[in-house]
């Protein structure tokens, strides 16, 4: 039995299953955009609730059963999942697997893990059909007025599907945020690393904001600072809500409502997961790393309880002089950290395209992220350009990056360790800049390391001038031999 | 048809599978402790060579056929698995199993990541049998001399088979450096966490050696202070083998062996796991995945010959007046980062025990790492003590330890910052060092970052003066309302 606004004599263009906040949010982007939209949800009432708040918006066809659902969508079906990602979307690939036919589509809007996309996507073609997982950032206000959407699968169901995807995207300067990715798992592959750059990106604003208040700027103060940051190269979505989150007065205290807000921050996992792939991928995340940890340890209550009362050290206060070159000090800081986390995610990215035979455009992407998501920066125009105009091993060497990088370095250098000597933790900010460090040094320490792993494991080394493993006989006569590598 | 040095009547106290160089050694070990062993490998060949080299040093009983090996053990059968960990132990468990009766016990030596272990153990406890994952450390002169043993299972296969263990074990002043860890696989787990510990003692004395070369030191120079370390706090098995690593000269160039050995670090996994582990856990391990990246940074040379010709900055030399106090202060850092590095891998210890169930002894773990292992450290015997007689959730609050590091934490500051203004990259030292400062901070910037995830995806946050989740209308009329989980 199917509720419908609309005569039953017409098809939908495409379906949204799921009426939770993003998918009701997705759905009337749809309606908005002009295309008839089948809307379902477990339970109907969130279903009615669309209808009753929003049914006057566009044409929507509601079911209260899913298969009153699919039978209401022109074929080939173009069905978009939006539950919770997790065993809820593989619970609604299976109902609807039976329901659908040859060439129809399913779409996994949600934030699903690569490797369960990779896994779906197996089963889903093994029944004939089409899936597409696709990444999508913007929160609720992004997936109603025009997200940032990564899809990824087979070329054939992103000519069907993806009109309609680019069409709901945001759009800059015309162009809409949203391209084919690649196939399978590609699209929430960048879903995830974008997620995980966006971790990195608000520890360093936390980090600025840390060093800022300790230099004693108000709240109020901050938030111009913020504000004035947002009209030059930091502008960008997270720079602006900053701004906007630091001048927010608390109703109940009169105080700034960063000041009454719990110093515990939550994570959903996709940080996580971007630091584990990249672990697995070996490549170095390291400033995202420090930004998941950084969450994890602010809400380690009992760990911060019994460090704070053993702990010594500065009380974390800046006393400076010249306040505005400082805060100018940290505006370079915190450019050049995000270089470099935009470096290693996007290095991530590039790696995993390698690994997985996604043939991933980088420019494409940083292009998508332009506007739409949480991410949203002027600085992505440029990422875009360079990678499109470079053949890019790493984002640092683009020309105008690392121009700025030689200009700004200084200034992050003082501010690191005007830090460190204060007392005040910048995780994020001085594991870019040893990042940084690291990439450029002629000679890092890993020929010491190789010493002492063929010293303990016999694990051979490589010689500067002859090809081949080799090993010493430490315990021996300590002359080389040809090496076999060992374990320990 | 089996081949036996001994007569045909006697039985195996204990049987090894496995002749490469662990396997063997550790046979030999058992052998020269007066076990009679049951040896066998894939290919008879390696098995010969050990009796041919080695028959001599105690009773062997070689057999060219599993099931002679199988049945030339005592029962219950006890049986150490040393092959390279992966799908070869499996392939060696499923071979078993139908040649086992109950109560007989598989121990795997290998390398095995946990999980895999605690699949295992069912299984091989649903044939009636017990499984033991036994980490080893010490590599191959451990293996046969002694090493350190982190065996976990069944109390009663500890039973049977921790007398074995515990008598070819490293014994520091009478102790055993073996004891029961815990169920399925704890044992592993710790092993784990061990080689990660170890990543980063090598990644700060790698640190210590740069700095101490930018300063100026030649290689016989830096040996001399390395082993001058090792008489005091610092006195470790790593310490004492980096300065014989320093002083090894290369016949074939005459040039200081360190120096023409390729500055690539390889790595085998562990590392890897042990922050994927604490990842999953949401333990932060800083240090350790500083120490993981720091490796895969010196193997990624395409991305190091592009950064070395794009990037500037400091040429990463120093110029220090007072070689000695600069020597002493990074003495103090390496010794701090150090500690930090413990407290964050047994902290990951901690939490998994809580987590999988396993109820670990910390101090426990760190007395058997006392000796044997290749982390074998002064510094071990005080944790150990530290955390047996207080109830320690950090090992910073350890009373002798914070102390030190009250006293050390100067010269760390001033090691850190001098590193960074010259260019050279520390990521270890100075991961530490904020992780130090954020575990002691009275506030972090957490609040913000809740601020900002419930403005674009309306996460919620908690309040300082009440309970519940709270959400600011950001795009409302920013009034407060209670609050759901939201997500973007």
């Amino acid at each position: 039995m199917s509720e419908q606004t609309t005569p039953a004599t017409q098809l939908a263009d495409v379906g949204v299953i799921g009426m939770a906040v993003m998918g009701s949010s997705l759905a009337r982007n749809m309606a908005h955009k002009g295309y008839a939209t089948a809307i379902f949800n477990r339970t109907f009432a969130k279903t009615q609730e669309v209808i009753d708040n929003h049914g006057s918006e566009g044409t929507f066809i509601a079911s209260e059963k899913i298969e009153d659902f699919v039978a209401s969508l022109e074929r080939p079906r173009r069905i978009v999942i939006m539950v919770q990602a997790g065993k809820g979307t593989d619970a609604v690939i299976d109902q609807l697997i039976p329901l659908l036919e040859a060439g129809d589509i399913i779409v996994d809007g949600g934030n699903s893990f690569y490797e369960d996309t990779i896994r779906r996507e197996v089963k889903v073609r093994e029944a004939g059909l089409h899936f597409v997982g696709c990444g999508i950032s913007g929160g609720e206000v992004g997936a109603l007025e025009g997200p940032s959407m990564m899809p990824g699968g087979t070329r054939e169901a992103y000519e069907s599907m993806g009109p309609i995807l680019e069409k709901i995207s945001a759009q800059y300067e015309g162009e809409p945020c949203c391209t084919y990715i690649g196939t399978d798992g590609a699209g929430h592959f960048v879903k995830m690393v974008h997620n995980g750059i966006e971790y990195a990106d608000m520890q360093f604003i936390g980090e600025a904001y840390t060093l800022l208040k300790a230099a004693g700027l108000s709240n109020e103060q901050m938030a111009d600072v913020f504000a004035e940051w947002n009209t030059g190269d930091l502008d960008s979505y997270l720079i602006e809500i900053t701004s906007e989150v630091l001048r927010q007065v608390d109703a109940r205290t009169g105080k700034a409502l960063v000041d009454v807000i719990v110093d515990a921050a939550g994570m959903k996992g996709t940080g996580t997961w971007t630091v584990q792939s990249a672990l697995k991928l070996g490549v170095p995340v390291n400033a995202i790393s420090e930004a998941v940890f950084a969450r994890a340890i602010s809400s380690s209550p009992e760990l911060r309880e019994h460090a704070q009362s053993a702990l010594e050290g500065p009380d974390g206060s800046l006393s400076v002089d010249d306040v505005k070159a400082f805060t100018d000090d940290i505006r370079q800081a915190l450019w050049a950290s995000k270089v470099v986390a935009y470096a290693q995610g996007l290095d991530e990215i590039r790696i995993a395209g390698q690994e997985y035979g996604w043939e991933i455009d980088v420019a494409a992407v940083a292009k998508i992220w332009r506007d739409g998501c949480i991410i949203r920066a002027k600085l992505l125009d440029r990422i875009s350009n360079e990678y499109a105009a470079n053949n890019l091993v790493t984002l640092l060497e683009a020309p105008s990056i690392k121009a700025e990088l030689a200009k700004g370095q200084d200034a992050w250098r003082r501010v690191v360790t005007t830090a460190i000597t204060a007392g005040v933790p910048v995780p994020g900010f001085s594991s870019s800049l040893a990042y940084y460090d690291q990439v450029r040094a002629p000679r890092l320490n890993a020929s010491l390391t190789q010493g002492l792993r063929d010293y303990f494991g016999a694990h051979t080394y490589r010689r500067i001038d002859a090809e081949g493993a080799f090993h010493t006989l430490w315990s021996g006569d300590k002359s080389e031999v040809a090496g076999d590598a060992g374990n320990h």
